[in-house]
């Protein structure tokens, strides 16, 4: 099941299920308003939503064109996210950067900060800073989102509270982060208002390739038309999601519409390239001495993308441009 | 005006407003469901609430008892919040506790960080925590809640912006905290759910008491009806809440119903006493040599409370029990 937000009256948006291909959806109002109230019912409208699925899905007259260039967030907004970092090999060269050494204990322990939530940008909509001088770059991720998830749950019982599946753009301002963490509590300024896709899935869409709680498809970025890396997404992913929604619910229930974080997909493997300039960057630097690739200008383009085996984008395509606040 | 939120359908509660002694409310459906909605369109439902709240004051048959016991957070839940840590006493103290000293940066540069924001816990709600090895500590704060606020506010213009004024109980888990920090995400699992007080009150409820963007009251707090402190929250306080909101909204909006916290009240005055056990054990580790009180025990009971100038209640007062998981 595909499930979107089309603009309407509030800030969470008009719930749609989504046909496979994209190109049709409906509204379902009898079911529920928003995929915010659906999430916090979910056991309950779970069924009535995927029968509309398979009715939209079973006659190509029924529903209305998706307005692709008008798409909301999946989720417009959330009570919580909460963004792990999952890959290490983004771990160890974001560190590598500033000279750092990764902690043995990263492999054991997940790295998890929590994100700002009260607005995530459509998939389309002007990424807005300030300055260039900030080091403004994209983060390609993919993230859960649960419902309520009970405190102390294990990794085995988190499994099934992954409802719903979709890509971030988790945008972090390089220049403002080191003096930011140096202070000891964590992103605040340094990781603005994230993006998501237009599409949320759930984990069957993927059907062999959701497995271990990792996606298993490779997730591509470019920038202004040019390939900055396709990483397999289920490749060096030290944590599966199972294991991070644990990790956030050590010490406290999840809300219901809580978002889950991977971190910038990586792999270890260098000819896959990268999710974000920063570790494109360490990598120019260790191969030739300094980084030839500048963070973003205004007017530069970012897409991140998920295709599945036969070739067909799974969540839509998040494109943005970076602009002047 | 005084508003609060009583048990409703949803996980949002029921808006009411309150009497100013705390002991009537008012339900106001026809002007919007829950705090969090009439946040959303602060400008225009305030007048018709300050109108409601005039009418319940002036006549004592309005109205009917406030249910106490059973009362919510005034906002159960908030997309967003941002915690400052404004007292720098705190600051220091805690600082002290592990050797480290205070930045000079941190005297124009506010300390703040994300916080969980998908629950607040109710006034007289218990705190469950797994283990008391955790280091349990309460964290008596003053809260503003927030309309919406755009990018790159000016601390003036941020002012007009502090619609509610609350009380948070920002519990801690002291022996998580420093692994957690040190991993340089910030917090997460040393950070559980919050408490806030059962009413938020608008700023002219404190009369002269509040000015320069900040509530000249002493917070008291108690551990099992012993007195922890009662520092004055308009005194040394480094940032008001107008530069505490600037500081949030530099590189993004806040949206409607953030709530900014001023982090733990603290004079340098150490004859006003604590508002949180990590800081008292610090003062009795430099008077003593080591820390006589320890951190909270299941069974123990914690108040958190603020009175006007004639001794009434503004809040009503975070009462609350530790309990095991």
């Amino acid at each position: 099941m595909k499930l979107a937000s089309v603009a309407g009256d509030g800030r969470d948006g008009v719930l749609v299920v989504v046909s496979t291909d994209l190109t049709r959806i409906r509204k379902v109002p009898e079911i529920a308003r928003s995929l915010r109230q659906a999430l916090e019912q979910w056991a309950g409208v779970e069924a009535d939503l995927r029968r509309e699925a398979e009715e939209l899905e079973g006659d190509p007259d029924r529903g209305e064109p998706f307005p692709w260039t008008a798409a909301a967030a999946c989720l417009p907004r959330a009570f919580q996210f909460v963004d792990g970092s999952a890959y290490l090999a983004h771990v160890e060269r974001v560190r590598r950067a500033r000279g750092a050494e990764m902690p043995p204990s990263f492999r054991v322990d997940p790295l998890m900060y929590q994100a700002v939530s009260d607005r995530f940008l459509g998939p389309h909509e002007p990424v807005a800073v300030a300055e260039e001088s900030y080091g403004i770059d994209l983060e390609a991720e993919v993230g859960v989102i649960v419902d309520d998830v009970p405190m102390g749950i294990s990794p085995a019982a988190a499994r099934s509270h992954i409802q719903l599946i979709t890509l971030i753009n988790d945008i972090s301002l390089r220049n403002l982060i080191p003096g930011e963490l140096a202070k000891g509590f964590g992103f605040l300024q340094g990781k603005p208002l994230s993006s998501l896709s237009a599409v949320a899935v759930t984990p069957d869409e993927f059907g062999p390739d959701w497995h271990d709680a990792r996606v298993h498809r490779p997730l591509s970025s470019a920038i202004n038309g040019i390939r900055l890396g396709d990483p397999e997404a289920g490749v060096d992913m030290q944590f599966g999601f199972d294991e991070l929604i644990a990790h956030a619910a050590r010490t406290r229930p999840l809300g219901a519409g809580t978002l889950v974080g991977s971190g910038t997909v990586a792999n270890q493997d260098p000819s896959r390239g990268c999710s974000c300039l920063a570790e494109r960057r360490v990598l120019e630097i260790l191969s030739g001495g300094e980084p030839r690739t500048p963070f973003l200008h205004f007017g530069d383009r970012v897409r991140i993308e998920m295709h599945d085996r036969e070739g067909r984008s799974v969540f839509g395509a998040i494109e943005q441009t970076i602009v002047r606040a």
